[in-house]
């Protein structure tokens, strides 16, 4: 079965989607986007996810293009066109399409694009051996907190980590401290058992899986600090891991050329995915 | 006249030109861009614009999607089919269409996009009374010397100045020195008659029209200096103005609240833009 594409209020053949070379998104990176998760057939955090889109397009002053409940109508009916019980939906919402010149134009009407795709499969034993991450610079601008598509620095930096043989790499910031992966968040496990990571300021995206995995420590008493760490101490860390909506909890075995432990996914970050998938196919799933 | 538009090889009436949703310019800026001034029928500085292109490409690996020759030979085919002889040429590369994944595609063809525009006019009088700039936090990524689609922070800066009722936003560094403008590069003239501008690290676009003037003025024995300059320094210049390659050299007469002179365009800067005019018609032209 051909996969069918979401472009403002059609459904097409995904070879067929397209959109016009002066939609905003497309000249200027003036537009925003979410990915979630779907597992048997819900999807996973969604309010959450909807309401970080939400302020991603306020912040930068897109007008939605429908209404929340419009939007939920549409992504379940293009999961259903698709046939996908496990995947992910990806949504991106642009300021539309006006002659190009920077400042926002007066009558453009917002964008709203969608795909469904099936579940992306791992390095082999990824959630078993762990992966391995590289650091380096932070070259981004002053507002990763908002989900744009403004993702250059994002893509030369996870293809320093693909050349590197790595799965991803960490952004570190001027004073050193890791700020977030490319397209996920950054977390250890320190040598006396807290969990650290860093603050959502604007230095990183709030993550929506990062946010229901602090809750899960929460509910289950795991001592965790919300702070920012440096590679240093991501090297001497007991154990690490990342969180995204598509790699949920994913260990992280090794930083640069550090092993971290004997090379294996610690217990501590099996017990904390396994504590995640439960909650991303129970609490977390909406039909 | 409908105006037409290259699309890969096509020339296709603008209102149907589309890429795909999966082309990586809208997924995640992943590329790059020039605009070039037509005047008379004739490309300003086409060699040094085309030799940045490349530059931008190289900086992001993106693969030319074709010879410098070809793509000349496509720039003049869409200029005669637009009839246009004096206004604008902008060119979109991007790394191409492949399934959303943040590192490179193993297959993407590189894609080349082109539109043509009429000269876009000015705000009335602004050659003569200069125009405005207000000055932002620059907000940007660190690697602002690549030309690239990722241009967010940019369309955010130009909107706060049409909301000021300016027609510029001068980017302020961290350390309070002015990079330069959402689309154009600043410059000064200070009160002992010496031009000062920003080197051109990777803080500010090296632009093409800044290039040719700093060119005019040592052919024209004027004293200058390549180094960054603070907002106070500005305010107390004796006359600052803009370039790009579509507002060529433009007054500045007022930056925030401030106004230079007499809050007419200085006689300075009206003798560089006729330096600049006549080159541009002159030797800056290609056929």
């Amino acid at each position: 079965m051909s996969r069918i594409a979401y472009v403002n209020g059609c459904y097409v053949p995904l070879d067929e989607a397209a959109v016009h070379i002066e939609d905003r998104g497309y000249q200027f990176a003036d537009g925003v986007y979410e990915v979630i998760a779907i597992k048997g057939g819900h999807l996973v955090d969604e309010e959450p996810h909807l309401k970080r889109l939400v302020r991603s397009l306020g912040e930068l002053k897109i007008r939605a293009p429908m209404s929340d409940a419009a939007m939920k109508v549409a992504m379940r009916e293009l999961i259903r066109r698709n046939r996908v019980r496990n995947g992910s939906i990806y949504m991106q919402l642009t300021r539309g399409v006006a002659p190009r010149d920077f400042a926002f134009p007066a009558n453009a009407v917002s964008s709203l694009v969608m795909t469904v795709r099936r579940i992306r499969t791992l390095p082999a034993n990824a959630a078993d051996d762990g992966v391995r991450a590289i650091t380096i610079p932070d070259i981004r601008w002053t507002r990763c907190d908002i989900k744009t598509v403004g993702l250059t620095a994002a893509v030369l930096g996870k293809q320093r980590a693909r050349e590197a043989g790595a799965y991803e790499a960490w952004q570190v910031d001027r004073d050193g401290y890791v700020t977030e992966g490319t397209s996920s968040n950054a977390w250890i496990l320190t040598e006396d058992g807290k969990i650290v990571t860093r603050p959502a300021t604007n230095a990183i995206l709030s993550g929506i899986t990062r946010r229901s995995v602090l809750e899960l420590a929460k509910a289950n008493k795991l001592a965790f600090e919300e702070r920012p760490f440096t590679v240093a101490e991501a090297k001497a860390a007991r154990e690490a891991w990342i969180t995204s909506a598509t790699s949920f909890v994913l260990p992280v075995t090794q930083i640069d050329e550090r092993v971290l432990g004997n090379g294996k996914a610690g217990s501590f970050t099996l017990k904390l995915r396994a504590l995640y998938m439960g909650y991303a196919e129970g609490e977390g799933a909406t039909a």
